[in-house]
């Protein structure tokens, strides 16, 4: 089999269009395909020569759009992957540090390849028999990571972070509403006499909270923001006191949402403090380490989210601190008798008397129907590496984070915000004028022109609060294989971009 | 570069676990470990040898759990590469035929291989260039499939019709509810004395529709079901009437989800009656095309889904009769300016200044934050085969579920339940006794027989209704490549499974 790939016929003469992944002639009929992918991923990323590709996004998009109208037939392949490989945003290359966007490990792509070509779907065991069994077992594997009891806990791959703060809310909201009874959200436009559902969560955390408030039902005012630090890390006093209040008001603390790693600096919640907090107020606990859930892999930054494992819901991402492609949430609860609401008999999928005749079925776990087997890519990265050879990769972007924010505070017109917690930081450019409008504006604009001119892909975003002098940069320093002269190199071509947005 | 995948070492000796696979070096990173996964798949299916792995679930569970504990470094690939693919239900296979599990096309796998090297995520600009391009052209093309117009549609990938019939009922909600109005669950547990919402499907509609409205915090007996005719079509007299029911009573009616394409049957609801319906009672028609939605493909087909155009929003999924991995769901609005539920500012991602700037973001039509561009490879299938050669594999489907029914209808210990409309039928094995509960048990038992001998992959699932004598086995043909003659042998092995089970 060693040979495989050099038997088949060369691409332009391949396989029928037709041809499907499965069986066992798919791999004689992926082997032509995946031989154009890969030439033209490197003639793409070649032609690309960098993070990204120079031009505005009306330039790149008019690229597009020329070969979208012009690839046809067997060359199709070859095109688009040659577009899509120049008009990416390369978070394999050094200087694409700004999103928590990793650069996928190759082991997991190829496994990703397994799962495309036999195309398994977790929403029955005759879809999926293999895949329903490996998913389980990853699960257990996940839980004890956090440090639940896996004889206890439950779970499900999610699509991500999102996906599984809804889940967790979900949870919570229906734990104290009920699933079925029929409740209904009120017309009359006037607020309802009764308590009203709440839910704490910190300014600095995902907009995902909101989000899922609304789309629950419950309103985007039920999440009820709490003040940050400094560190952006929800401060326990008010914390408690916004319980209180809530209380007093006659209201109903649902839920706590604690962040473990926030989008832009990192910052862990006091998980301990949440935890009582949520135990004495009978409030559900579902903490967000869709990021700091990769401090979990290494035994130097662990204990950056101790207590992880009182949470009665966590949200991981192995598409963030994992390297994996997108997509790889997990979503985990710490008692499996509390994930109900999903309980779905339907009877083309999972009818009672196969379940009996001992058939499992993942169907109730999921908010999705069809779904990908995206358990099996992380599965073989795991055995592949190990939680310490993951966990190398962990450390080398947290030490890398730690040398490009001594940079930046090294360097007079740069500006840091805060060391890094895991592996990103915020800093800014200090031109000469100081207005802070005029700040925003020349990072902002300096951001933009680096995007235009294909140099390097910076984050940007702004700190809680209101008024101008907010405005940000970001390093999310998720390629472990990045060197410190690399991240220098970076935040050079910031300051000259700075500069020339000065002398406009 | 057509030798790349010659020159690299052997597998064994291969690159670091550590190698990415972006960039210029991402290319020679996969090579060998696509040929590992290759081989595992051919010798994986080639020791499966048939549509399943026999055996129980447990067994097949050990199986995965042996692998799972020995695979490790190196072999990990390989090994759980080759479990998977052995314990696999593979839709390429012509005796796996249960479900709306499609086997993919060769070219659309090769193509979301390159979307697993690139990792590009469509919630914001700065991390998927090209990609956001692409999928905004491609939801063009489609809404002009559907028959919208594409200047005035919007629409967005998704996990599937689950996620897409959400979304069609969050719109229809917030229409009415408002989004951000704080209007509150009722916590009383005394139903509200103003209007509820409701939403009208029919009995053999998809669960989803019931999981949305609870999920939406609208409780499941939100939804009115419908009764259905013979053919599990929505009555229209009965639409009219429990619409007349609701406004008589002092409710609302939000919504109709029309099905075009039931998940057993293929049947299509009466758009056009739901369209003048739900334009005459304010409600939003969400059309489920999940699995009709194909039929689009085919000249032959298309007046079977005549009047989608109607609606306000359809589900498509081109993992069904589209012949692509999962996941690949799409979410139509015929009008963007309804689209507004999920508008978000996230300075991270889309600030309103980069907006300005011309930088265009997703992010805002998305259930999602991290997304993968699952947009690429129906592009890239769209373009190779373009939509005739796809309606040709919809037109070989309908006509081998045609001859599979006249099978049926040949033999005299087979039943069939009606003629197919798309690409499936129902059907089942008359034992001896024609007690209605032991015709169902013998059904159920000889689909779990094929199941564990691992001879065929056979849907199951019950007519709408109550008690015995519903159970009905399923033929859901998606593999264009099947014969007759197969489908001949798969209905001969359903005849032995029966028998063997009346033997018992």
């Amino acid at each position: 089999m060693a040979g495989l790939l050099r038997e088949a016929a060369p691409a332009s003469s391949g396989a029928p269009h037709t041809a499907l992944s499965g069986g066992t002639g798919g791999p004689g009929a992926l082997t032509p395909l995946l031989r154009t992918v890969l030439a033209a991923l490197a003639e793409g990323a070649g032609r690309r020569g960098g993070p990204l590709a120079a031009g505005t996004p009306a330039e790149l998009a008019a690229d597009v759009a020329r070969v979208f109208a012009e690839a046809d037939g067997d060359d199709a392949l070859r095109r688009l992957t040659d577009v899509l490989a120049h008009g990416s945003a390369d978070p394999a290359d050094p200087a694409c540090a700004a999103h928590l966007h990793c650069p996928p490990l190759a082991v997991a792509v190829a496994a990703d390849l397994a799962v495309s070509a036999l195309n398994p779907s977790q929403d029955s065991w005759d879809q999926a028999p293999a895949a329903t069994a490996m998913e389980t077992l990853l699960l257990g594997e996940l839980a004890q990571l956090v440090g639940y009891d896996p004889a206890e806990a439950a779970g499900v791959l999610t699509s991500g972070g999102t996906e599984s703060n809804l889940m967790g809310l979900m949870l919570a909201r229906d734990r104290v509403l009920g699933r079925e009874t029929g409740r209904q959200i009120e017309l009359s436009g006037v607020p309802g006499s009764g308590p009203r559902p709440r839910i704490f969560t910190s300014a600095a955390a995902h907009f995902s909270v909101q989000r899922s408030a609304a789309l629950l039902g419950l309103g985007e005012d039920a999440v009820v923001p709490v003040p940050v630090d400094d560190q952006l890390r929800m401060k326990p006093k008010a914390l408690a006191a916004a319980l209180s209040a809530c209380v007093a008001e006659g209201d109903l603390p649902v839920a706590i949402v604690a962040t473990a790693g926030t989008t832009d600096t990192g910052a862990v919640d006091p998980l301990r403090t949440c935890a009582s907090l949520a135990a004495q107020y009978g409030a559900w606990l579902h903490v967000d380490a869709a990021y700091g859930g990769g401090a979990l892999l290494s035994d130097r930054l662990a204990p950056l989210v101790g207590g992880i494992a009182l949470a009665d819901s966590v949200s991981l991402d192995w598409h963030k601190l994992g390297w994996q492609p997108v997509a790889a949430g997990i979503f985990l609860v710490k008692r499996a008798e509390t994930y109900a609401s999903l309980a779905r008999r339907a009877v083309y999928l999972n009818p009672q008397d196969d379940e009996e005749a001992g058939y499992p079925s993942l169907l109730g776990l999921s908010l999705r129907t069809t779904r990908r087997a995206d358990a099996f890519k992380i599965a073989v990265t795991l055995r592949t590496l190990g939680r310490e050879g993951l966990g190398r990769l962990v450390d080398a972007c947290h030490e890398l984070a730690h040398s490009g924010a001594a940079a930046v505070r090294a360097h007079p017109r740069l500006e840091l915000h805060a060391d890094p917690v895991l592996t990103a930081f915020l800093f800014r450019y200090l031109p000469e004028n100081t207005d802070p409008e005029h700040i925003d504006r020349i990072n902002a604009g300096l951001r933009r022109r680096l995007l235009r001119e294909g140099r390097a892909v910076v984050g940007r975003t702004e700190l809680p609060g209101e008024g101008p002098g907010r405005v940000r940069l970001k390093l999310t320093l998720l390629n472990p294989h990045t060197t410190t002269d690399e991240v220098q190199r970076l935040l050079d071509a910031v300051v000259a971009a700075g500069r020339a947005e000065e002398e406009l």
